[in-house]
């Protein structure tokens, strides 16, 4: 797992406006004016985020002078995926403690039943 | 999943050293004196950063009024692991082309073993 990508991957998807460009981009590739249609945002403010993306290595731009089509790059969110994945025993405790809980409200409220 | 906690969650995890502290808090709760030390960092400084991750709901601190334990809490990172959760086929369709590249590799250094 490379570490050292972490900062700027987890810092670019901070933001909803990139993280719904990395949406649109898993449906294919799109030029920056198809990724800045669904915004109430300037052409500049969607580059600037599209740059985000870019230098976190999320996104390629194409070559074409004309149309420079963006398009996902996933390896830096598999490492981001590994890092959470270290946490998953922890999330499945607390869930688990609730399911317990919850077990518990149950079965007193079914004695409370049978006692009123 | 709560989409609205993702932005504070992956702003928080954008830092080393928040990320370190719940590396640390992993292994259990750890008051801010005992997560400090491993850090060239002054206890201002990594307060700084439990804020942060209070705010983002990644720790909760004890009530007691010297002693103010840290403890993990997983479930925004449930969250976010969750969206990222959904990109995989992503980059593991990168991880295929590559692999199928080496195969490919492989078998045309057999061919031309052969023919040499």
């Amino acid at each position: 797992m490379n570490l050292s990508h972490l900062n700027t991957t987890f810092a670019a998807l901070a933001d909803p406006t990139r993280r719904a460009i990395l949406a649109r981009l898993a449906s294919g590739e799109a030029s920056v004016s198809e990724l800045a249609a669904p915004f109430a945002m300037s052409l500049p403010a969607v580059s600037k985020h599209l740059k985000v993306l870019e230098r976190a290595g999320l996104i390629t731009r194409g070559r074409a002078a004309q149309w420079r089509p963006c398009r996902l790059e996933a390896a830096p969110l598999k490492d981001a995926a590994e890092w959470l994945e270290e946490y998953r025993r922890f999330w499945e405790e607390s869930f688990d403690r609730l399911e317990d809980y919850l077990h518990e409200l149950q079965e007193k409220e079914k004695t409370d039943g049978r006692n009123s």
